[in-house]
């Protein structure tokens, strides 16, 4: 079947491909899959907001922090005369980094957000080991990095460090538990509350973060 | 006409889309089509250097720079039974920020590179104002943003960092002259001499950077 992806707020896609950016990137095709199929808007909340969120950190001068485009292989593109050159074959990558990435109060920041339907857990099989290895690179270099986890049916968010995540992760490698409960993050994360601009506001948790690692 | 593009190195391109990394993206479609239809693979020679010096800084632990993936923005998508969703129609887009980005030694590092077959000069034409405030925004949160300029027929590259290229674009902006000099990036920039492993240490030239940030 052959279909058109939508915005995550519903409207239909129109390209200008004359110019446009990075933050007006659709999804990657797992999630506008699920979106249009099982879920209506509801998957892409997460993603939308914290690009909202980044947007305003940027306007208001806070931060500089972007969403990295979906990777794409491409395989074919026609170049017709007098429009622009068009992808007729291309397959969608999976990213060995994370989402997103930026630099705030001198520091890098580099994160990646997942949302589980979960209600107590949130499973470990929502990050690939090169992410991990990823943010744990970041950190070992002096960069913040962590995961903002959403709860979608209570609509919590926690951030946690890839310090704390690490732990789950080699646990989990080592025969242990393949999710980190609810009551863990509560314990090891931050919880972030839904604010008006920024949306979510998870730099206020980047803060303590940064404090800690002053007071250490 | 329909072409399929190939890698930097010239071996023609093969999906392998279960998984791969943002580093064997293809480049944009400028890049490719001037390749194929112009300067056989020279136009890809920094990105591709850029590329495996990347690598090198994180196989030898010492800065997690990464590539961002092209942007594309995707109109049509085939979901085949059994097989890997295969986009059908999409576009080339202009990126809002620079190409590259990462953490080294506890900074946020944010840079673009471009490559000019003039001689004496370097046009500015080279860059995108959203571009520039994107870099003079990184800086301003405390990040080194830099520009790599490489001279394609006398081989020379030179890492310009974003407080002087700002003065030049301004310039323009008011009127002034519409490239930087060779003379005047032997004076303002850092040279980088070709190496082995990384094969462009632009590092040093960051290292310089710092040095000078540490005394003022």
């Amino acid at each position: 079947m052959n279909m058109t992806i939508n915005y995550p707020n519903g409207r239909p896609f129109i390209p200008h491909h004359k110019e446009f950016s990075n933050r007006t990137q659709v999804a990657s095709h797992k999630q506008a899959a699920k979106n249009k199929l099982v879920f209506g808007n509801r998957g892409m909340t997460l993603e939308s907001d914290i690009n909202a969120s980044n947007e305003t950190y940027l306007v208001q001068n806070i931060a500089v922090i972007h969403k990295k485009p979906v990777p794409v292989q491409i395989v074919s593109v026609d170049y017709p005369k007098r429009s622009a050159a068009r992808i007729t074959e291309a397959y969608f990558g999976k990213a060995s980094t994370t989402d997103y990435n930026g630099v705030y109060k001198g520091k890098y920041i580099d994160f990646e957000a997942k949302e589980t339907k979960n209600k107590q857990s949130f499973p470990l099989k929502n990050f690939h080991a090169h992410q991990i290895q990823h943010m744990e690179q970041c950190a070992q270099h002096g960069g913040i990095s962590f995961v903002l986890l959403r709860f979608v049916l209570s609509d919590r968010i926690f951030l946690l460090p890839i310090s704390k995540l690490s732990v789950y992760w080699n646990n989990q490698k080592n025969g242990g538990k393949k999710s980190i409960l609810l009551k863990e993050l509560e314990q090891d994360g931050y919880e972030i509350q839904y604010g008006i601009a920024p949306r979510i506001p998870y730099l206020n948790a980047v803060d303590k973060l940064i404090e800690l690692e002053k007071q250490s």
